[in-house]
């Protein structure tokens, strides 16, 4: 079976330092990276390094947290720096509420509003942004946008090409319409971004830290991988978890276990 | 301010011991409990110990857990012992996934033909099953149901009399359509239960203990009570919190600070 469409997000070898992992990737086999942007110190170098050994970048994360007060700042260099990686996504996690504020619908609208703002560069720059739904559990602190039928909403306003959203399954596994909405993006040709990880329980402290590789947890992995290929997305597909176990090991042979996964629970 | 709407669920009030929790209710002018099937050993001598008392039983937590293979003679057991305390509404948490299945769409069937075959039992007992929604961090471990929605659709099938829903402030407070399935269940005369916490953070290892009193996060607590009330609905509104440092306090000071928190978040 191919890995053709496999990329390893960068999060889910986390120590593993730019140089090593795509190393590392070349010599396993994968051609495709997910990046994040304290990956490095320099957006064009880490270009450069990733284009010498023949990787692509399927994505860059990320932008987003509009709740700060330079976000429009930020995330304009965020969408520089996706184009100078010829990443054709920059991600965004829109952030949560505001200190102090129990507003979620005005979060939420301000998400909307900043995003469109940030549409005229995004299309200058040629990168796409996506909007990510994280898992209602990171409602007040990360991310106010939970659904994927709310980030294709917010997306709604906008060109497909400048907006897209993301299908990450540990953030909507538990959502009954999520198979619907999945239709609905593709339908909208609006799925920028496919990211992959498992849920395991119990979630640890502060929940950020708790996911899975693929096969090691309870998402029907292949149900997602299949629902998206249905609406005609033939990208890549970015394996992406957190877990400071996994961070512990070394890169080498996380990436082993995440490709067998990938294998064995997404292919 | 009236505080007669209000219900003090023992859960927040975890380690009182059923006596003294009758006792400062009563001190504090509290007319009405929620209970739990562990707060007793006697469901009839907790009936009249709450009843000498002229304390109302709002609700008794909790049957459900329909992947147990008991489940049907401990759910026949729960009305009972709701209707031994006058209990009209009997909370349901489904249970979460069957160990090693991934296949959440066959669990939450399976809720909702279990909750069926209970339906015939809780007529008999003058007892409204209220199935729950849980948030969805617990879908897999806890409760398959993860909106109110959702909810719903599993009670629609039976008469409203018999399978209502409970709706819980900390489960369903990032849900953009609770709004509207808060209008729907009043429309279909399914609010059983209205329960009240609030949402903070950090989470805790496993995220059971992690609620806060009325006030002390960021929902909108008053705004779910004025929807809620907007359907017609006139009845009991408990505070449930489950939180380790809650626990740890003194019940009648607990008691206070969440009357002091429904009077100022609340009402």
């Amino acid at each position: 079976m191919t890995i053709e469409r496999f990329s390893l997000n960068s999060a889910t070898t986390k120590r593993w330092p730019l140089n090593e992992l795509v190393a590392g990737c070349v010599a396993a086999g994968v051609r495709q990276v997910g990046l994040w942007r304290d990956d490095y110190s320099s957006a064009t170098q880490a270009a450069s390094l990733v284009r010498d050994a023949g990787l692509a970048v399927t994505s860059l994360c990320r932008g987003g947290f509009f709740q700060a007060d330079d976000w429009y700042d930020d995330n304009r260099r965020a969408i520089d720096e996706a184009a100078a990686l010829s990443s054709p996504v920059l991600v965004l996690v829109s952030g949560g509420l505001p200190a102090g504020s129990r507003d979620i619908d005005a979060a939420r609208a301000h998400v909307g509003d900043a995003i469109g703002k940030l549409v005229p560069h995004a299309l200058d720059a040629g990168v796409q942004l996506a909007i990510e739904a994280l898992h209602p559990m990171f409602a007040s602190d990360r991310c106010v946008v939970s659904t994927l039928g709310q980030a294709l909403d917010l997306a709604a306003p906008y060109p497909a090409p400048a907006v897209g959203v993301v299908v990450d399954t540990y953030h909507l596994w538990w959502d009954d319409q999520v198979w619907r909405q999945i239709q609905r993006a593709g339908q909208e040709q609006r799925i920028a971004c496919f990211q992959v990880a498992d849920w395991i329980t119990p979630l640890p402290e502060g929940v950020l830290l708790g996911r899975g590789l693929p096969g090691t947890g309870v998402v029907e992995l292949r149900r997602f991988r299949e629902a998206v290929d249905a609406t005609g997305f033939a990208g890549p597909i970015e394996v992406e978890v957190f877990h400071a176990d996994v961070w512990a090991r070394p890169g080498a042979q996380v990436l082993a276990d995440t490709i067998d996964g990938f294998r064995s629970s997404v292919l």
